[in-house]
């Protein structure tokens, strides 16, 4: 007779439940109404509602909090392998207005995770997949686990 | 006897006080508790307070904040030749946590305006000078009037 | 019974082949050896040889070898529309050296052309299709003519 | 009687000496015709020859050997502390033409320099001191010395 454990708990799985905690703490990232909708080491996924809140002067969600958005996504992803990880440098691309869309979509992808250094690419794109925005974020891997 | 105006009002008065009732009527940047303290074409300074609303978990601000505020002033800064300037990208070195410290500042210098792009160098210190972060916008002039 | 064209020569190939012109008669990009393996107005590749004439004291591809190869190729297909462009600003994150490889091939592609502004993405990768360096490039239309 | 060391050679004076010859010995950067005018961990000064052989069509020097130069004169500057240094990301604004001016001159400045990472601004200007490019440069610091 075997014993079978139903409820493995993949490291990957604690990590992930340690990071929304993390993302569900925290005051701006609630703020800003986004919610992750896929996480593992290789990208996430993630949604942010076209809000009063977020919008700049001429009604469009305003660059920083787009850059904001990119940069929780990418460094979710980059803090999957375990470890905390700062942002070195970001660049983003403005390509059109964040409007007409109900939510707005953030695609981060791990493009290169070395031993100290990873680099994450990202799109946000609307309701209609049409890309709104794209950067590339590299990110410092510190000795700090997420786990506490 | 002479007749003098005292109450000159330059055209850059105007642009300053209209551009500061945007500012003012903006949710996000108002969350965020930013306040300029001078502004011109050739530049502007302007601060914002360490505040829970604005951490990351880590306890210092987040990225998207530094870099939301940045590309606020800067793009204040842009708009004060008298149309709106749209970010057509931005990069930012994150240099040192922003944390114990009651304020951040940021000041944007032009580096360039050009007939149709601008661009703006951004540096962001803390209460002691120290630099935390830098960053480099471009923007697109538009043909919209910051004068309503 | 039809007459047929067979040789009928597009708009697309008269720019093409004044590209080439402009490509094989200047001399910087001679040197690096570069050559253009497919153009068009959505994008470009190329390649170019390992040789010592282009390499670090590390004996991988100078950084700014790799940006030059980048931009031109890059610089080539936003041209393709029929009107130089010059580059506004390019980013570039270098991921692996470049070495122990015959060539480095470089893809250039169409993110977003715009009015007065185009955007490209850029990859470099070796023999192997390993991934080097990705970058981003912004141009600025000109107003000036491809064709002489 | 005292006895006086008259042949004071510092480390910084060794790693200088080793880094020119780095330099001279390199066939790009001879190709380029970069000439080093100062160098120290804090910073590095140097002047390229406007020449046929760096232009590109529209007779200004190629936006790709400017980076060249920029990455050169930046790194030799992240090295000065003994350590060689590889380019992670460097982004470059390119505000005017590098034309009608004899030599362009690129400033290297050190912005941060950590455990692990180094910043440095870059500034071009032509012979009349007209700012021709900007730029930025992180460096990871290897653990590699620059003496063999």
């Amino acid at each position: 007779m075997k014993s079978v454990d139903i409820n493995v708990v993949t490291k990957e799985d604690e990590i992930k439940k340690q990071m929304l905690e993390f993302l569900e703490g925290n005051s701006f990232i609630q703020h800003l109404g986004i919610e992750m909708l896929e996480m593992s080491v290789d990208g996430a996924y993630a949604k942010m509602p076209y809000r009063e809140e977020v919008l700049n002067p001429y009604k469009s969600v305003h660059g920083g909090v787009l850059y904001s958005f990119a940069d929780i996504v990418a460094g979710t992803t980059a803090a999957m392998e375990g470890k905390l990880a700062t942002t070195v440098n970001g660049s983003m691309d403005f390509l059109e207005p964040a409007w007409q869309t109900e939510y707005v979509y953030c695609k981060a992808s791990k493009v290169r995770s070395g031993k100290q250094l990873s680099v994450f690419n990202v799109e946000i794109r609307d309701d209609d997949g049409k890309l709104l925005e794209q950067g590339s974020f590299t990110f410092f891997k510190t000795s700090m686990s997420v786990m506490r």
